[in-house]
């Protein structure tokens, strides 16, 4: 099934526009997982079965296993979900990013090995570069445009002077770079209706300018939670005419809800609290 | 030792600013390696070992491992080098760019798994993406600047309107991101003189435009040999005045110049070609 038509259906299901992000650190893990050799699967597995009712997605952080030689724990996380979640797509957060040749490695790596359903891709490369990913049609392909970090605004928020083509425009000041990264994705990438863009949750004016821009493509917005967003501006600012578009992710909020034995309770509160909160200003 | 002083000292001792990227491809290996389990290791170290004398660093591109669950073989082929071949620094190309408390993770895989003596680094995030990096104070961070693909240009050639604190400019249009991007890096992050730039071959007037900006600093170009950069535009436009300051890149053409049993030997005249070619223009 294609990524945009499960990520469709499991927001209707579980009535959810919450994504949880999977950043297993086992410095925060419950004291009686600390030291377990398959601590990092036992965790992220509990947490999963206690929340699959209520989100639209799950987004496992590549970097979080990479750092610990976890290859082989995110592979068997994310059979987990298709074998026992099948409803609930999986996005692989990698940014990968390089010219073509190495760009179709990449994307073996996240479709192939992985099996994820839909990859984080960082844009700075151009079109080339995210070729290799779109060729698998099935898939989701979810490009950087405007992060939730405060250094986002090094590069993204640069007005543009000159771009043959570009349309949008915010002002009299140019238009900024995430607006034409979001106009080029919208407009000239997106002929399969694969992709979606990240936009965070701390910048809900830009959420709401990149929506105008892209109709009803899906945003995966980072930043509420630890790192501050707020859910009505998001909510408000990113949604869809029928009050979807999004995937509003939280991450350490719901893994580290609870340091007991409860963990995965207590993750699943956080969800339930997450999800009506997003639901309030749907 | 620091990055920087390795490269400096692998450049004068092998006279060569030549970069052997690794990018290892099974299909493309000679028929006696094809079938055997160990394949990506012996092929990459024979041709470490064929060529050792003859580069300035060696460059494996993370991809082509991950694609193909060989990162036991990633790590053995990097310790290879750091054993036999001690002065030659070890750039991983992966690209990476997160925000900071997935930066820290991957600069753990890069710096404390993998050992690299350096990275690439994609810089889109802006600088709290990047200073994890640069909080390994030895480690090189190379950022992706201007590179060498075709999409290059999508969005890292567009002029930037308006930017507080840019002084490059370009005639009368405007700073080009790439620009802005390079006058970031050299006066802004790299206070600790551990950064580079990724300035692709295929771009030579770039090229000489980024090198007027950072001064000294290394530069890591790819896109010689496959990729049809020229060799002596690619000198003349970004050596310094010593004539050093260049990581020159060519994997496939050195990789794969030979299909027999000798392929290591024909890597070697390959190298030893390109780096005589390079040297010409010194």
């Amino acid at each position: 099934m294609k990524f945009t038509e499960m990520l469709a259906a499991a927001w209707a299901k579980n009535d959810s526009l919450l994504c949880v992000g999977l950043d297993p650190d086992p410095a925060k893990f419950p004291p009686h997982l600390k030291d377990k050799p398959d601590r990092i699967t036992r965790f992220c597995t509990a947490i999963i079965d206690a929340t699959a009712d209520l989100v639209c997605a799950y987004k496992p952080q590549i970097a979080y296993f990479a750092a610990r030689r976890a290859e082989a724990e995110l592979e068997a996380i994310i059979h987990h979900i298709h074998e026992w979640h099948p409803d609930i797509p999986v996005i692989l957060d990698a940014k990968r990013g390089d010219i073509g040749s190495t760009a179709e490695q990449y994307a073996i790596e996240a479709f192939e090995r992985y099996k994820a359903d839909a990859v984080t891709v960082n844009p700075y490369m151009g079109r080339d570069s995210v070729e290799p990913w779109l060729a698998y049609e099935d898939k989701g392909v979810i490009l950087l445009c405007r992060t939730s970090n405060p250094g986002g605004s090094d590069f993204q928020f640069l007005k543009i002077c000159s771009s043959a083509g570009a349309t949008a425009e915010v002002g009299s000041g140019g238009t900024a770079l995430y607006e034409l990264v979001a106009e080029k994705v919208a407009k000239e990438w997106n002929t399969t209706g694969q992709c979606g863009l990240v936009v965070g949750a701390t910048f809900p004016q830009e959420l709401a300018r990149v929506r105008a821009i892209v109709g009803e493509m899906p945003l995966l917005v980072p930043g509420i939670g630890a790192q501050g967003g707020d859910i009505e501006a998001t909510v408000k600012a990113g949604r869809t005419a029928d009050g979807k578009g999004l995937m509003i992710n939280s991450s350490r909020a719901i893994l580290y809800a609870g340091q007991g034995e409860d963990f995965a309770a207590a993750a699943r509160r956080a969800a339930q609290q997450t999800r009506e909160a997003i639901n309030r200003y749907r």
